[in-house]
């Protein structure tokens, strides 16, 4: 998304990092995605460390804002949803339900599930917190805080677990990420044997 | 040790974070430390927006390096010392041994402290490759990628965790962090009723 919010040129290339392939591991000791790896054969590891580089190399549109205080904002929301959403949901959730079913390493814990359905509406309220002050979820422009927290709403809506009636203000946030170019892209992406929601990748929904 | 080695003056202020007190939530919703109160008043949370802010206004010295690239490796190996030590070591063995204990919240875990016991000779020799290759962790010059490593080592050293006598290269490339002046006060931090071993503060162990 970052990449092209940027309009640069890439090509995606499917990794299942979890078989730990020697040749992906000399790529990336952590052995996790994704790597980038540039015109000049540089190779890149860590999601902070290729966006942070991309806004340094390509300044224009900035996803981290302009300004060091709204730059620490960005900052500090995209740990927000990388981590804590993460931790509190996503793991929850994708993880019990996608991964180990992908994976076939075992059942989906019920306790496990039961939390992130408790903690999605926590951090829902947030998303709706911070839309109706501002224009995007940092400050007054799109920014990788929007793209950060997308990424982790795109997956539980993939397994239809957002619930949108709820939440109008996070719904219309989402809607607005769903109608950019650089997001269509991501919603045509299918997990294979695993269909998303009808819902998912309509503008209106 | 950003704000010292940076040579700029703060208090710390103890937080016991796992109490959610309601004003430390007003100051982060995350629940979570560090916070930084600047001098204007503004509140700074998470410790990555924290200290890439103060890196931009502060520069000298800098401690994401200079260049794009170097920049990259920095951010990536705080990454890798941040999330994945913390995950595959610190987690296992201080959140078992040390903070069940503190937060009277249930028994170590035998086979979470085998897997950290395990898991920190992998990061240790990772620490050899790098320091074999290089004058600090992401290249020539200090930088937050030896005080990432740095926090997670000094936590397992307190505990008696670090396995020393097996890798001379990491113990000497943390001799050296240990003399900083900026490392110093940490050392003298001690968690009350568990005392560290001896050797913890020493210069020379």
């Amino acid at each position: 998304m970052t990449l092209s919010e940027k309009k640069l040129d890439f090509e995606l290339v499917l990794e299942k990092s979890w078989e730990r392939r020697t040749a992906f591991l000399a790529l990336n000791p952590a052995g996790e995605v994704p790597v980038l790896q540039g015109p000049d054969g540089e190779t890149l590891c860590d999601s902070t460390a290729i966006t942070e580089l991309l806004d340094e190399q390509h300044a224009e549109p900035s996803l981290f804002g302009k300004g060091p205080l709204v730059r620490a904002e960005t900052r500090r929301l995209v740990a927000w949803f990388d981590l804590k959403f993460h931790r509190e949901v996503t793991r929850h959730l994708i993880d019990e339900k996608v991964t180990k079913r992908l994976q076939r390493s075992g059942e989906p814990s019920p306790a496990a599930i039961r939390a992130g359905y408790a903690n999605i509406r926590h951090h829902l309220e947030y998303i709706e917190y911070l839309m109706e002050r501002r224009n995007w979820l940092a400050g007054p422009d799109f920014s990788m805080a929007d793209v950060a927290a997308a990424a982790q709403i795109s997956c539980n809506d993939y397994s239809g677990d957002v619930p949108w009636e709820d939440f109008a203000v996070a719904k219309t946030w989402y809607a607005r990420i769903k109608s950019r170019p650089s997001f269509r892209a991501l919603l045509a992406d299918h997990v294979p044997g695993i269909p998303p929601p009808k819902h998912y990748a309509d503008l209106d929904f």
